[in-house]
């Protein structure tokens, strides 16, 4: 019983196996216990209510396919050969999301910056991370810098971590799809990881699994139509994005009082973004973000503080999906909605999402056929190639505008050529 | 399709159905709300990753059970007759963990005082919720006190939300068991709801459903030993109550600067609680407390900082499962903690933790037999009966003072008879 | 207690549930019961062997499934209003399968009948079913013919049972998901049942369950392409079609002893099929098919034995997926066949597989539009629009013609350009 | 990708792999193929429609529990270490059942024979199975049949496939509760299995997985108590006993005309079990008791007729749990029996069925407790010491007896001190 074994339970994989050590020291770094404290689907848990797991379950969900995954291309393949290999995969898979913030991509627009770029600083500039990936050997910690930059250097890990048909996706559709209690995300991980191919350097997908692919491209289409672009979650996002706007807008006016400015974010808000240090960084965590809503929200600033509230309390804003309007039609409706005594820089946002289940220019996911030649997955599927890119417009503001026998309401439900429902 | 109708997909009941608007507007005010920032589980989620939920996900699954244990005893019993039964049923349902606070058992026990207390006075005193209660009537809010006070004015209701089986329990074991990963919590629910009995204000179960009960119990008793009771999820609590000791104390010796203390706890940290009111309490969520304890970690006491930064970072206090230690023995580890550099008051704890999967000492489940007669579970099962009480003596103290080649270590491990396995 | 109430556990739906003590008695007919010795996928359990389960599992899980639909329709259209549309809703979903024979489709097309005028028949003459269904009404057993007949005078119920969109696919996509152990077949039944919208005479679905639907389609093109058309359970049925041809040609050329002719068999064998009663036909299961089997694999016509042998034995017929051959090819390949000792009459034999996974034409499923104008799906859905036709051609024949060294399989994979992988 | 690897979907496991082609060829034994005729609950099915599993999905979970259990203690323990020892482990997991019968126990207990002789004479003398098995080597079939026997030369083998803790139940446990759609059998398998010591030839558990053992042995409890031992069931079983015997009897008296005795089956009737050879067994399925039922039920013995009538149709016996009556009250009932007109020989018959959820005496679990001794299960948990033998007593009668007025039901409620309830 000296072999090392550290087993975590999980609702998704059942069990996350952990047998090397090293590992399980990754796993103990304060950088990666951090995303503990940030939410996997940001904002979603306000229309899915279960949406409440953390980055932190993820990547151990993303470490634990890319073992299993490792498995079937050593028994198979007889890769990897090396230790360092295999510890570059399971890294990078443990560490690909270490750089993300909270709200992450609202927060990225919002203050300019890419959770990618903080991923490499973390990896390469931590000091305890260093120390741990260090013990393999001096180059790691940048081979693993070069694998998610993708330069190249180490194409089959790169096609594992990052692709069309990657670890991420696979862990992800799982666990948001049981989270969120849909049956949307659903797919067969196990017959889709032993379909994996490995030819050179080439990652392929063995025909006969052309179903087994189709069905995971679909299961990505529903969780986007479904979930994860769901109007009431992009509501949120714009709410949060708003919040963080005004902030910074008083911030930069010197108007909001330095009590209220969390010290992890006053860096971000002051717009220094590029004095942000790593450890400042790392100790961005959503419960920064939550308790300063909570400041703000009895904060001086009227605006601020209704804007918080709203999220604290999800009065969120009403979204109405329509045909993206005119230029006059926006600006009669920002009439409106001032008229109504909102202003309409925070109160007002029209969005429109998108999604390609699917891309296939240049990165396609490559089935191998029997004759050992390689076609694209759209060749082969129609039911992938026809598969479009969904958009939907969507228009936020305030659902009190709408209030019965409110004017205003009535008047941008004809401008939109909309109805909305009482609640 | 004028019927009014709310889906939200659950992980667990698949469906939360909300039929009436008057409960959708409990589910949407601030105070419920704000339970989605509460952990259903506290420190769990750091032995068992997925236990990520909050109360708002359990408070909204107990609703569900309720509802559907109401549309049973309707269909067969004719109860409840009244729309405000019904109401009172599912809102006490929805209510009954609105008082919770962040880490909710351990704040409590350090800070003294009770969320039961907060329950209550947030159901008569919070604003938004005495106007959508006192849409009902009047009187609606006491009556719901008084079934969490367990008055008997409502017996059934009273029988339903807080007993030996009630629908608290049926979500919580079902829910965390769901999260965490584990198989232990699972019970037939539909048919444990299919099998109550109303003989009057008396709630029982049908007696050919013993087995169906037993398991219950049983899963019960598997979710304490197996996860509540975890020596890492008690060790995670310890750490938390240290931390919460530490800073009351420097806020009583004056010495915490103002700016490490978050507004929400100013109050509780003054030891000054009778003070607090509901509008504090109800700003006070995990995200108040995870940024305390970022400010601490970094602040000029050096016993908080380095308490604070353990959680942060998960350096628990490590569970040695031992006989309760003599006082001398208990003397001497306490010497060697010393010795070793750390402060036996904060560094070294002792619990006893332990469960009774069934009490029927005066509110045993009761079974309905085919005479008509009710007969307490535990004369008719033996396994319920001789189901012991289960207890479990741990020892947490830091795992530093184990690192190989420690004197101390080595003395603390002779003295309490124990051999820990270096990580 | 005295409402009449029977559960029965389901692994797919957990409960069935029948509150209608004359269901009861329906489900109790011998007539049903016999349903309970037919499996529902025929010889799929020779591809997936999970396949196991009988028409009687499916044909509780349709029941429950309308009654799941009737629940909503009534809740929220107030339909049906009348205790005899209820009951015509619930025992067409009960008996719509009843007339199906062993090995269904295969048996029918050897024979040249119908299951659909079996069911028809059995229902208007059997008497121990006439007898129930009598006691609801002396034309209520030619209204459910008529429903089956889709003779459109209970339009609703003709939709409910038989549409694209019915409670016999909701229910066997995943009941055939469960137990072949894919996961293919998966939807949101509740959430499809929900959707679900009465207009006048017209079932159709909220525009907003669009994803849903477009999910059910697509579990429905999974489980066809994946499961119901697999090339091993098409050669399966092949090889049970030319055992029924064999026994009909010796029958014909009165060379079976009598003696191996199973009673139940002999009418059907001895093609006087317009002689077949009721009675006659209840007494076919596959219990009967088996033991014919079982005597004919002994027998004395080695073609007849050797074919039963290899059912038993699942020593199937081997597939040989390719373009559909010219028919020079073809001759050349019967005679390589022929030369290589098997007659090509009964060890040769092509076959096309195609399916729709949605036909539009006349019959599609027409969505609620928020204007209350209906739109076929079709129009609404590019991916269900693109979803092609797949069609599929396959050759089968013994394996052992590819033994290693086989010239006459040299020559067969050579005039087929393919190549076939020693076992 | 020239490893061998065969994937079986299975509903329980998920997939079956089978990496050896030995072993392959083994699952394509005409004995191995001849179990999918036989269910793996008998007539459990009447009970639970969904119990339709048969015995030959049961044994390919069985061998994939090994395969996992091999892949662990391979793992940990470094055994097995020869090839032969790991297809000993595999073949006998695969081949333990190949001797049931159809409706085993009870076609047993008539017939006066045990499945255990059959496997043991299908493994040494079927030609097909001797092939397979001796291209292995010539003793490895005997090998196979002294682990059956107990013999302890291959004692960890032995201990795996039977103990109480052994591969077949932890298989059938899971598979049955998965099937009759009820949620008792459900345990941690793969913890189970990750927490198996080997030390020496001894097989025990970790004692850290104490209460994995413990849910372990409570799925056995409940699946006995709820399922197995299910009156119907039971009663079922009678049925098929009584029609058995009869068939028998009429035989013996040479009054069953020959033409209405399969084949199969006559050697079995006419009681010269010990002239039944392995070819005649090996052809004795389901169907061809089905068979016989179906022309038994038209035969000329009126009792005969009606209980096998009885047994197709789902006519089953009532029963009547209730204390065991003494002879006196037994001596009443018969004649009531008698006198509503039913011969008590075969219409009238009691049971006791009992279990021990657990059997440690001689044979228990041994836990490894962390200095490296062993203890018994019984003696770490009181939970498992104190799960009594559970008994109950049936009483088995034609339902009519009760109908509505039958003076002779009256009195036998009287006597029994029982209500029957009309149906």
């Amino acid at each position: 019983m000296a072999v090392f074994e550290r087993i975590l339970k999980d609702p998704v994989h059942d069990e996350v196996v952990v047998e090397d050590p090293w590992v399980w020291r990754l796993i103990n770094t304060a950088a990666m216990q951090r995303l503990r404290r940030i939410r996997q689907l940001g904002t979603s848990y306000l229309t899915f209510h279960g949406a409440e797991h953390s980055r932190f379950s993820h990547s151990l969900g993303v470490y634990e396919t890319m073992r299993r995954v490792l498995y079937h291309l050593d028994h198979h393949f007889g890769w990897p050969r090396e230790l360092r290999d295999r510890r570059l995969a399971l890294s990078v898979a443990l560490l690909h999301d270490v750089g993300h913030g909270p709200f992450s991509h609202t927060f990225e627009k919002v203050y300019e910056f890419h959770h990618e770029d903080w991923t490499r600083r973390i990896i390469l500039e931590d000091d305890e991370l260093q120390s741990v990936l260090g013990e393999q050997d001096s180059t790691f910690a940048q081979d693993l810098v070069s694998i998610l930059d993708k330069t190249n250097q180490f194409p089959i890990i790169q096609q594992l971590i990052s692709s069309q048909l990657d670890v991420d996706r696979m862990d992800y559709l799982l666990r948001d799809g049981l989270h969120t209690g849909v049956s949307y995300g659903s797919f067969e991980l196990a017959r889709l990881i032993r379909s994996l191919v490995l030819d050179g350097d080439e990652v392929s997908v063995r025909h006969s699994a052309l179903h087994t692919v189709e069905q995971y491209i679909l299961a990505r289409y529903f969780m986007y139509t479904q979930v994860y672009l769901h109007p009431v979650t992009i509501g949120s996002d714009v709410l949060v994005a708003q919040i963080l706007r005004r902030a910074q807008e008083l911030v930069r006016q010197n108007t909001l009082p330095a009590s209220l400015i969390p010290e992890a974010l006053s860096v971000v808000l002051g717009s220094f973004v590029e004095r942000l240090t790593v450890k400042d960084y790392l100790s961005l965590d959503e419960a920064t973000l939550f308790y300063a809503f909570h400041q703000w929200s009895k904060g001086p600033d009227a605006l601020l503080a209704d804007l918080a509230q709203r999220f604290l309390h999800r009065h969120l804003l009403y979204p109405i999906v329509c045909s993206p309007p005119s230029s006059e039609t926006m600006a009669a409706v920002r009439t409106c909605v001032r008229a109504g005594g909102y202003d309409p820089d925070y109160y007002l946002s029209g969005r429109t999402s998108g999604i390609a289940a699917y891309v296939y220019l240049g990165e396609g996911i490559q089935m191998m056929l029997p004759t050992g030649r390689r076609e694209e997955l759209s060749r082969m599927s129609r039911l992938v190639r026809e598969m479009s890119t969904t958009e939907e417009y969507c228009l936020f503001l305030p659902r009190e505008i709408f209030a019965p026998g409110s004017e205003m309401g009535e008047r941008i439900q004809r401008l939109l050529k909309v109805s909305v429902v009482p609640q």
